[in-house]
């Protein structure tokens, strides 16, 4: 009792103090099932901002989230690690709970789902087959489970390690997580303990480890561990044979139809999994750790308003966006088994899609969340060799270009973010431009870095060469921002020099009617026309390389091709240091504008892939801001809803969802640079609580669906004339009024954002 | 009583199967206190052969092996995993136990020791301070401590999770180990459970953890557990919080004053060692443990057998020279936590230093092991990545040349030892010698070998470019005898050619009369005549680089030189597979002659280094193979004894020992090829029992310090006339009889061991 009215009251401080500038319970607009269906994978399940446990059901064992909507399918469990919006193989998945009745002959029990619901910090199913109602909280390293069973006998609940997501059946097949050991005890009528060991998946990580203390609210009647499909009744424990094994927990005749079970979760030992659930959750109270998760979201998305006037589909579309950016990566401080600086953080999955607009907007919502996970990354750095690119289960892992935490510093740097050691940071930088991962390119560093290096471009010698080549080349200038500032002269001439290698792979291709592409060159300097196929099943013998081609799945490996995951249509835009100098090369502006209409027009255009998060706004560096806020708003309405298909593509760890999310306000940052790009914002007016105290507002005034171009804006009352805004502008506090209207107008006629060929000049 | 019966009955099988061809007790010959002194660095607690477990005291913090002979220096505890004969940092040094009376107010417990003793599985010491006798004894994954206290009152054992070897205050020290976690659980009155988790030390490896699960034979009155310096009385647990935890066990009035504990570690969990204890030592007979690892160690080094005639110093060398051998590495299977695939080994510490005479010697003993730890290795560059160079704590790290597991893969091949997927195994080394290990090159693969690639050498623009270049050259002779051996003929001739690069660093120096001598080169082809130093401590800004330069450690850092802790004399004669043409390239058989004389009487040897193994038996490409001998005999009588400080260096892992044992038998492996080297042996007659049931006996006719010489040499009573005798031969079993005389005949004249030079033409 004494632990509940401590809980109450420290809720009540949190209450107090969320509600000194939240008039609204945001919260209640997020919505977790959006990206549930169709592409975005996301984790429909409790969790905590940045939190390390997220709880949720698993649906069959191949769902990256866990989840999949497809009611037809069989729940198999609720285990308590999950990861939100991603692709490629599955991760995680570890310690699996089940409740159920009557069978206790076999291992695997599985039920339907009917009167699903989730919310934030909660979610809720029947599993139909017995009847019983499961509900699931968490704090940010125990979870709580509560079953509600039909009766009061013949209950049981499983706790399985051996279970994990994305298991195949091939050794070490690519991508999936393989399975190491697990381990169960029971230790007393009311608590068990073990863990599970699984390593590979998505990222071809090292083995990590989930261990869990479990507790139960009344006491089992009986056990059975169990080890494979084998049940030992009354036998205590399995040790760890590299086999799998869990335990049922049995309720012959119980006191309450609600059983609940609390589990602590570590990386580091059952014990301090134990001590995480006695520091967290340290009563019986289901809601209270419910509403401590409503109320530490609460205070995060709170820090921006939107006016009354916003309906509540965008309320829900833009909190959930909020929301998804903030679910990863996940705070682990203390939980590293490997070595013990903190901040720690894990599941940076992956850098390449959040640099872009998720950073940034953590950033600005949670600027000291954003250093810590900064000082995550640079210990990272210090103790495991390189900056992380795709990191998870303690173990850095996939490159899709390589080294683009090289932005999210640059971006921090340039933005004043401090209680970050730049320093430090910018001696990890250098090393991921000077220092090649050799055979490692897959897991950290910049594969191809000799070519690079030597070349001034990746060559066709190494895989994708053509994103490998322009995100290093502004990699580089991510580098020489920062070096520029420490005073670093040496480094910034050389990095700012190498920033302008994308052009060695400029090749002066006609396509669709525009002129000028990335494309293939091989170590000599020749252009590549055809890409010899390394994957021989019965389809061309080579494919012939043009802005359009996809060497990629067919002729050779997913992460063989030229680009990544792309065309050279998409990656030709990815210059975001250097646009003029884009347009210039593409034949000037009116050739460059109408390469952007035929870009998204012809269906160049990728909307759920990340290289192409900036483009709809190029039309900015032409000073056409409004054709920008056209293609925007269209995105929008064609590809984002608050429905649970609402997002176009895999989230990416809150990538989709931050793109979003800084659209809605009318702001859009180019990551590594400290500016907003000033867009038609979708609600008419946003109001930012910023770190310090300063409220800065966006007020799009007389925003309606007609008037929907900024004709003129006003910076605190002063004709405001940029059609971008510096971050310290922002920061400063104040207000950008736009005013709209039916047609646009000359603002932003001549008024180009920085390009570094344009500021050289 | 049933245990014990059983155990009983496994010995006796045991001693029945030893003694079918043992008729002597070897293993009382073992004295593990040889190179204990010194410079040796040998473990002397005891360990069973390639065992993981291996207790020992530890005085003071800092030792290689736990172990100092110097008496005036406390000891602090026996800890449960230690190397042997190791130099740089320090590794292990886990789970400390120390038995003491009277004072429980302090965590730290220090004694002088007296009466010291070890024996083959055996270790013990008087504690003087208390007045306890300690005795340790070890299957392969449990240890037996026993603790005779002086009276049966006021007595305690502490279990210090806490404890490792070799820390450092500054964080990150290079070669030092770090702290991770600890964790201690009392379970019962007799028994604890916990662990220690460690980073870092000598191959920088990542985080390992040791697992214990100790019982005492008489309850414990009370337990303290421990944080740091802070005992908690009767507070059973310490959770890890990342800090240094242990138990202290009080006994206040004990029944026996001798306390047995037996604890049983694993690298996978607290469960897993409590079943390692169970399986291995489930009774309490002490002896037994002790005799059980006698019998193991019988049965290996049983055989060979030296003649009756061999002294019982030469028989001490002997078989202790076979015990150093196979400590390590050890057998680890079923205790990878990362993962499964068995056969598992660590401890490889470091192949640079076993491949040559430690490798060949348990070929020749042990060949089904020496496949197990082949098959090991291969598992490792399946999950890991690349072939261990060195190894230690689950984690590759520290090549001193790089992929010298090349050469044991072809040592093994070459000499048709059965039961390895050689086809992986060239996989392996077609790894190493293409894919280059970037930013990893201290861990593993070939560093430089974008250069040795591309130029034929690695340039000054890497360090230990000469002993590389020299090294990766008959790297890839050996990667060329498997290549050609499986059919491969494209990577046959590729790397055959390769294996010539050596060349390319030949330079036309003169030095003390010898002419030609391995050189820096730069990446332009320039040879490099000084050495830009790059510690500023008052020194040379540059040193004049000549055959004797030793640029590291005070021009350049330890690992930074031109070659690794040797000279351009010792490495320019490091061309296994050709030594015909450095004899050509040295001015032909009187300069390479007199460049050998000079090499010996000049004191460019380095006995304690292992590039020189080869070095004392080149006299046989000369014809000379009695010049061989007179040098081994003098290196033998010179450097090697019975006595504690009877190793002329680190023991490394056996390598100094091993070299012995071969010259004792008068054998030597050129270790890659398929042959032994004759020379005059130390004693009159050995037999080798070979795998299959073969024996082969070297008979040194009429040895005795003046008859030394080998004038005529007969195998299966036929003249036999070549200097060296092919593995095969040996294997088919028979007698190769040496006539001895007091001077030298022509025998050998006119005889050349293989070269490639010569074999081509």
């Amino acid at each position: 009792m004494l632990n509940l009215l401590k809980s109450t009251l420290f809720l009540s401080i949190l209450l107090c103090c969320s509600m000194s500038f939240a008039k609204d319970n945001y919260h209640e607009y997020i919505d977790p099932f959006i990206g549930s269906e169709g592409l975005g994978n996301v984790f429909v399940g409790p969790s905590n901002p940045f939190g390390m446990v997220k709880p949720g059901p698993d649906i069959g064992t191949h769902s990256n989230s866990g989840y999949d909507p497809d009611l037809t399918k069989p729940l198999v469990g609720f285990s308590q690690i999950h990861v939100s919006g991603t692709g490629g193989g599955p991760k995680y998945g570890n310690i699996s709970i089940m409740p159920y009745s009557g069978d206790f002959e076999s291992v695997a029990q599985t039920s339907l789902r009917a009167n699903e619901h989730t919310s934030v910090g909660y979610y809720a199913t029947d599993l139909v087959k017995w009847g019983i109602k499961a509900e699931l909280a968490t704090a940010d390293r125990a979870a709580f489970h509560q079953y509600t069973f039909r009766d009061n006998r013949n209950n049981a609940i499983k706790i399985d390690g051996g279970f994990f997501l994305g298991e195949k059946a091939v050794p070490d097949a690519r991508e999936a997580q393989q399975f190491v050991g697990s381990q169960v005890e029971v230790i007393s009528p009311t608590e068990i303990r073990g863990y599970s060991r699984i390593r590979g998946g998505w990222n071809n990580g090292n083995a990590y480890t989930v261990y869990y203390h479990a507790q139960v609210n009344q006491p089992c009647d009986s056990f059975s561990t169990f080890k494979g499909d084998t049940l030992y009744p009354s036998i205590k424990s399995q040790y760890d044979s590299g086999d799998k094994t869990g335990v049922v927990c049995r309720f012959s005749d119980h006191k309450s139809k609600t059983v609940k079970l609390k589990i602590g979760i570590s990386f580091i030992s059952e014990a301090k999994a134990a001590e995480n659930l006695r520091g967290q959750i340290p009563h019986w109270n289901f809601n209270l750790v419910r509403e401590q998760s409503e109320q530490k979201w609460e205070r995060l998305i709170a820090q921006i308003e939107l006016d009354k006037s916003a309906s509540r589909e965008q309320r829900v579309m833009f909190y959930t966006g909020l929301y998804h950016t903030m679910l990863m990566p996940v705070d682990r401080s203390g939980e590293n088994p490997l070595w013990t600086a903190t901040p720690y953080y894990d599941d940076f999955y992956a850098i390449w899609d959040t640099f872009r607009t998720s950073s940034p907007l953590i950033t600005l919502i949670a600027p000291e969340r954003q250093a810590d996970i900064i000082n995550g990354m640079l210990n990272i750095y210090r103790y495991d060799g390189y900056l992380p690119e795709g990191r998870s289960g303690n173990t850095n892992g996939r490159t899709q270009g390589g080294s683009n935490a090289d932005v999210v510093i640059a971006d921090a740097y340039a933005k004043n973010l401090s209680g970050v050691n730049y320093h430090q940071a910018l001696k990890a930088m250098i090393k991921n431009a000077t220092v090649s991962p050799g055979g490692n390119s897959e897991k950290e560093g910049r594969g191809g870095l000799e070519d690079y290096n030597h070349l001034g471009y990746v060559s066709t010698d190494y895989v994708r060469a053509g994103n490998r080549t322009l995100e290093y080349a502004y990699n580089d200038f991510a580098l020489a921002t920062v070096a520029k500032g420490l005073h670093r002269m040496g480094e910034y001439y050389r990095f700012i020099d190498q920033s302008n290698n994308w052009q060695n792979l400029w090749r002066d291709t006609e396509h669709d009617g525009a002129r000028g592409f990335i494309m293939p060159k091989d170590a000599d300097g020749k252009w590549v026309d055809e890409v010899p196929c390394t994957i021989k099943d019965g389809i061309a013998q080579n494919i012939e390389y043009t802005p359009l081609a996809q060497d990629w799945p067919n002729c050779v490996c997913w992460w063989c091709g030229f680009f990544y995951e792309a065309s050279s249509w998409e990656y030709s835009f990815y210059v975001p240091h250097d646009i003029a100098q884009v347009i210039e090369k593409s034949g000037g502006s009116g050739a460059f504008e109408a390469r952007l209409n035929t870009f998204f027009e012809h269906n160049y255009y990728n909307v759920a892939n990340e290289p192409s998060f900036l483009t709809p706004t190029l039309y900015h560096w032409l000073g056409k801001p409004h054709l920008s806020s056209d293609r925007i708003n269209k995105i929008i309405q064609e590809h984002y809803t608050s429905a649970r298909d609402g997002l176009p593509g895999n989230d990416d760890s809150g990538a989709m969802s931050s793109w979003l999310a800084f659209h809605m306000i009318g702001l859009f940052p180019n990551a590594g640079q400290p500016y907003y790009l000033i867009n038609t914002p979708q609600v008419k007016s946003a109001t930012l609580h910023l770190e310090g105290g300063n409220t800065f507002k966006v007020v799009a005034d007389k925003l309606s669906k007609k008037n929907r171009y900024i004709v003129s804006a006003s910076l605190n009352g002063k004709p405001f004339n940029n059609t971008w805004i510096a971050h310290e502008d922002v920061i400063k506090g104040g207000e950008l009024k736009l005013k709209m209207a039916s047609k646009p107008s000359d603002w932003g006629k001549g008024k180009f954002p920085p390009s570094l060929s344009t500021m050289q000049k």
